[in-house]
């Protein structure tokens, strides 16, 4: 097949200081849409467009960031053969049952080296986006309630040993390689864009010594008009921004980065490169971080990029 | 691996009926970069930010129309197994060898039951799209001369037997339906929008009584600015305009069709959906496609659109 | 000073055959902003973005079409001067008493010899825009309810005796001609496009054998993405379209004609050149307003655009 | 008349440090069109779609800054009249012969209190857009060269005495206070927006106590997407940027700030709000100024703002 293994990044459960604070947020400025709350608390998100029950899953604890991200894979036999994949490889996976996130099948958890929780999970309630199965119109009022982005794109993790990350990532989990930064040394690699689709990223990591970081979950806009709007909305609600709007250079998106209220930084997403698993990745050296590769149009690296992180 | 299999749509080989005003129109007003001129007159072209050596290759001919249309697979192993799988399943399989396409490995072409000839092949040169390797900026002056397209982005094929060709594309080749209209009937799928990866579609076919007819050709442009643009391009010079601009309810994408010098069709698209494998597909009726799935804002079925090929 | 006279298109008044479904029209589809009803039943409406009390008032009638076209001057002292050199010209004129029309001044009304209603004022309500008079966002959530226009725009206008209007407005209201439409003779002036300030157009005339007829009002969208979105609405709604999406050469700006439930045509209408009183006109000549002119991707002359009129 | 008095910003006149590097980013960065070079060695402008014959003059200088900002007025009338209005005010103007400038006729200058020179002119020579007289398209390949503004659009000056320049803008040149921004005071006014027509400004002023100083001059794109692609253009360039892409809260345009080889700062500008002159002005406190009137989507008072002059 075409499309196998992992297909996309399909939860992240975020972990929020203040839930009032934060279901007002995700639900009215960035307009996800509420999907269900469990037992213990937690608050689930889908994006209007996405298909499936929940993509952002929120925690209420005493420290902001990031709990796990999960990928969703093709089917069971995926998930049975990529779990014994990572086994062999000489990960530890645990196997979480069925219905311990709402309307989700049984995950496979691991760690990684940066200090991550990745999951890989089959199932997933599909409840659709609410447009008519026959003859759908393209859009709903949902796709303007807030900044309304039409999925969870990605997200940037910072950790250590990210170059142990990347080879599990290409070698066991079928990612592809996409962009690059090298380290001032112009060898090691130092941040890591990694792609399970044709999308210019699905995760990627910035080697970080601090384990377990979050720097940006990422949702995706369909157009840089909207990314003003995103601004705008940003700004009428006081959010706090950190760079933007502008473009990358690094995968050519456009984008905004700001912070939800508990401090856990977001970004607002469009466009990108659509690469293909025979291209060669893009390489970027330290100079070309900062020479365009986070800002193109500033040339600029933001000071926040390096070091803020929840 | 997350991305196996067919990768994407490498090429296709169109015949035009006068190649001094076809290289006009697809080097200058289309904009495509032209690779290579082989032995036999064919006339190579590569949009701007593809990084393979050639995505369009012209032959003069008596007749305008199609010859071929053919998918970069993975690999070789991949294209060995491919080619198993077709004659496992009853197609009959030809390999063409190395090189008789410029800068291209061997091709393994079959025909199927829409009565066009499809490829598959596993090596194309790569010179890259024009852009440094490293710190690359997002685009460079070739990305406005003439239209320019981002890419080659799906073609649509008119010919009998499209649920047959269904069954080969997604049961041998992995591709996934996306979209769909069924006939007046209301249960005969009549026109069927195909990914092998999360592209709205790939390669599409319309149930149609003469086969291997060529309906048109699709280059991305990034944004509906661009199919403004790509408008007044063909306004100024004077290229027949068939529908749009506007956009398709089927995949949601923006649109202009209109005809090379030739009378083959092409599409200026932009967007669409990033279908998965595991979405049902959306499906339209009959009425439907009336009724916006071809346009959107205007809800009309253009005559044109179900009798014009070449 | 530098903005006087005659300022901008200020009202008018439209015949609606059923006030409960215009009422959704205009309010909830094309997303006007309903400000008041008076005792014969008009329901008055203005765009969000507008200062003014109203732009567009509906009256139920038994035929669709337009009562009368007014525009804002600058002054009370402007609106004498103009009746006076009205009169002077030999344009006869009326005095309509402040308070006739909701929240507005004394109007002067004139007949001119394409058959319609012409109105001056100097004195509307302004309850402002909705935003704060300090530090105000750029826009509100009533810039998206339904297509939302920034404003009245301009409207056009079919009757006999163009040539007539055009001494009228140039040499009597101070308006600029824009740009014109020669018929096939080469040189009679067929289709007008005057401006009273920077705009592309506050008023057009096109020859018509009726007095008295609506081609269209026009409403003011700030891109062409929201010219899409319009596209959208109007699809959503079943709002019956006439041309567009697409381009004018005339004026460049994009556009969308389509009717109101009654048969009046409206245009979301964004962009166009800003032109001052000192360049000269920009021609057309009758191949050109098919050739480009009218639907400038397209090239053709939609055949309602000269026939079709309420 | 509707549109009388004082047109539009005419030309401005620029000191740059190295002519070679200034031709350079002025023709093939900026992207506007040379008309000429005079015997002084000035080098001459216009942007593509302007009529006139040069809008920004390049003068060879020891240090960078603005000579004068000229206004085109109607006619000559206009001219003598508002020259004999100035000097009636108590404003000292001087008469500079036609000529002195390339294809300008004769210019009545006066210096303000900010301490800048100030001129009106009536006539200058209009070469027109490149564009045929007759069924023009909507653009030339010269809209893609470079950056390629529209047309010189605004110019912010920095000097002192700004209230009694507002004075003689409204006061005697017939402009309007379109936005305006009060000290930490609350009350004096510390920047002006003045405009002469339905453009949000057609000049700018913030209280400096240096006086005839240049905060930068803007050139207007016709879209968001344009302003994104000026960005790219200035960093493939090298372009110091200052501020941008982004939206300004005051006049609600979009708007990236950088700075010319000389260091004068540029804008490019698009968008904005269509004021007239019935409308109240605008009000931004100082804190409003920060919070969002500056830049929207950061609500930050970028420090160079208020500054970096020339």
């Amino acid at each position: 097949m075409a499309m196998t293994g992992v297909l996309r990044p399909g939860h992240a459960q975020i972990r929020v200081l203040d839930m009032d604070a934060a279901t007002r947020f995700y639900g009215d400025v960035l307009g996800l849409v509420e999907t269900g709350r469990d037992r213990s608390g937690r608050v689930y998100y889908k994006a209007w467009d996405e298909r499936d029950h929940n993509s952002i899953v929120l925690r209420q604890a005493d420290t902001a960031g990031i709990d796990f991200f999960g990928f969703k894979v093709l089917n069971k036999a995926t998930l049975d053969q990529l779990d014994a994949d990572l086994r062999a490889y000489g990960v530890k996976t645990e196997r979480i049952p069925a219905g311990e996130l709402m309307e989700t099948g049984e995950r496979v958890r691991f760690e990684i080296p940066s200090g991550h929780l990745i999951e890989l999970y089959a199932e997933k309630k599909q409840p659709g986006n609410g447009l008519p199965a026959m003859n759908p119109p393209p859009w709903s009022t949902e796709a303007e309630h807030g900044i309304a982005p039409l999925r969870l794109d990605h997200g940037l993790l910072y950790g250590p040993n990210v170059n142990q990350v990347l080879d599990i990532f290409t070698n066991v989990l079928g990612f592809t390689l996409t962009e690059y930064v090298t380290l001032p040394d112009g060898v090691t690699k130092g941040a890591l864009w990694l792609s399970c689709s044709i999308k210019a990223h699905d995760i990627a990591f910035v080697e970080f010594p601090e384990p377990g970081k979050l720097h940006h979950i990422a949702y995706l806009l369909d157009s840089w008009e909207k990314v003003l709007r995103a601004g705008d909305i940003i700004s009428m609600n006081k959010v706090p921004l950190d760079i933007g709007p502008t473009r990358h250079g690094i995968t050519r998106g456009t984008t905004i980065y700001a912070w939800d209220p508990s401090g856990n930084r977001f970004e607002t997403f469009c466009g990108g490169t659509q690469p293909y698993p025979d291209w060669d990745p893009v390489r970027w050296n330290w100079e070309g971080l900062a020479d365009g590769g986070l800002d193109f149009p500033q040339r600029k690296l933001h000071e926040t990029f390096l070091t803020v992180v929840s």
